[in-house]
């Protein structure tokens, strides 16, 4: 049996502007300040446990991805049209040379550790898929009734698998503690294995006009940018029923926002986060970084302050989700001299 | 009758650190940004209302001084040691060519606006000071209740002036709102005028010490550094019974602080006063400079985030007198890199 991981790495992260950008997306960011970048970090875990390993990127980030990744293998999307589009570009291609090898998918931007639980947790989801054309996820069993993330509810287990029921999205914290306290709902990864002639069998099934496309494009008679723009929750996993959960055993933080970034760094003993010198009174709970300078702050509670060469980006913790606004905000205006 | 200009132009002004430092005194930027320094400022208001303006600094600050101020004549401190002292060695200077000569001392610091009101004051405090060896101060009628400055209490009008029968500390709020009320208060400007001879003779009167000690390094048996430390108030003017106020019709501005700095510079729509490019969003009373870069701002209410080449300051407005905190801090443990 093959097993190639696909790892998508797509997009910017417009919520850790103005580090992640389009110059440089969040993936190949060193957020966790070990030396390597997410992605690194992603294609390190993964590759000792597959035989091969893809990034699935849009054309124009395959050079920067490269400078950090020589040795990975591609599949390119032409333009980012959604990720039920990319896994499936994904499996044609694999299916290309065996129809029969796992593909296992894992998220190029999350920071994950205890390594001997993610092997456990990886190889559990390879089993799972390796028997009646079944599509795996890798769920997480929450630990706190978070309002950020995605849920998916499970039936009772069969073997070492969970038959998923539901997938909801993020909840309140009423549904989030009620889903907490349930103990049938997990985390969405957005974690998979499958055999690739599965997925597209699936694809083929509940989501037609996806794989025809997908054929058109392949055979030179359609326009991969033409094809519809859905999330593979959405368009497939949601419609399937051959979806399994099986659960992880690793330590998993989605650092999708400043906020959640000052949370993973160690901080000082008033919970500061703080990249330079620095020189502080009665500040707590902030994340202040301006690399090779000193910071002084006076009186800075619960505070973003992120200094880089083109940009200062100024806000309290309770609106790092709005950074995307500002990114979005400069793209109207044509403000491009700032990506 | 010859009048000279004298311009106290030492220290560094430690709260709007890090524009200002021991590298480049508060007196030498241009906060106003029109293009001309305090200092610069200061002496084209006064060199057309008299015969030569000296500027009163300490030897290290001479050189940055004249490369502003090419034209200026200079009394060196040999180091900053109280203004009673400052005023005392620039007194004992000016009467060596003319102990006649009327000595007028305005701030290198302030900002002033009123041009014609500022020459009426000037000429007006130089009338005053013309009879009866008078010691003449401008006053300033306060406009509301400040708590920030010193205060000098005036008897019944005699011709032009008010002669002076106290003076008050920063007060409470509850005082300011009485010394408002009442009439009889004036702001202490620390803007004087006197004949050299006069300030001579009361000082050897009222701040002997400081008379003799000043004989003394005049002679060359004494040190100025170990004469005593005391401001020009304390020593002369509270003890003396010839000070003479006289309002001031200009206004003024003492850029002490940073919020006081955004109070002076014209604002947006939403208070804030933002150097850069700038994108923002729900951001209202803040300053937030950072030259020739993009300034991004999410529910920033009431902040001041000021990034030059070498620091990053962070704090609210209300703690805008405690930045002199940070450069003590600085100064105590040696970060000398950060002026």
């Amino acid at each position: 049996m093959t097993t190639y991981a696909v790892i998508p790495a797509g997009g910017a992260g417009t919520r850790l502007w103005p580090w992640s950008n389009q110059q440089t997306p969040k993936h190949l960011l060193d957020l966790t300040g070990n030396g390597r970048s997410l992605l690194q970090e992603t294609y390190d875990r993964i590759a000792p446990l597959t035989d091969g390993v893809f990034v699935l990127t849009e054309e124009r980030q395959v050079p920067m991805i490269k400078e950090q990744l020589p040795e990975a293998l591609f599949i390119v999307e032409p333009t980012a049209r959604g990720t039920a589009n990319a896994l499936g570009l994904a499996a044609f291609q694999i299916a290309d040379s065996d129809p029969e090898a796992i593909m296992v998918s894992v998220a190029a931007d999350h920071v994950i550790r205890g390594a001997d639980a993610y092997r456990d947790s990886i190889n559990l989801a390879i089993r799972t898929a390796q028997t009646g054309g079944r599509l795996v996820t890798i769920g997480l069993q929450p630990t706190y009734a978070a309002t950020g993330f995605g849920y998916i509810r499970v039936a009772e287990r069969e073997g070492e698998a969970y038959p998923v029921e539901e997938f909801v999205e993020k909840p309140t914290l009423v549904r989030a503690e009620e889903y907490l306290a349930s103990g049938r709902y997990y985390w969405n990864l957005s974690m998979f294995a499958w055999r690739a002639s599965a997925f597209l069998d699936e694809l083929q099934r509940v989501a037609p006009r996806h794989y025809e496309g997908l054929l058109g494009v392949r055979a030179g008679t359609g326009s991969y940018a033409d094809l519809p723009n859905e999330a593979v929750d959405y368009a497939v996993l949601e419609r399937t029923d051959r979806l399994y959960l099986v659960p992880g055993t690793f330590e998993w933080l989605d650092v999708g926002s400043w906020a959640e970034l000052l949370e993973m760094l160690p901080g000082d003993e008033n919970g500061n986060s703080i990249d330079g010198e620095s020189a502080v009174i009665d500040t707590r709970g902030s994340l202040l970084s301006a690399p090779g300078k000193l910071v002084a702050a006076i009186g800075v509670e619960d505070m973003i302050v992120i200094d880089t060469d083109q940009a200062l980006l100024v806000l309290p913790r309770s609106r790092a989700q709005d950074v995307k606004k500002i990114v979005e905000m400069l793209r109207k205006t044509g403000k491009t001299g700032y990506p």
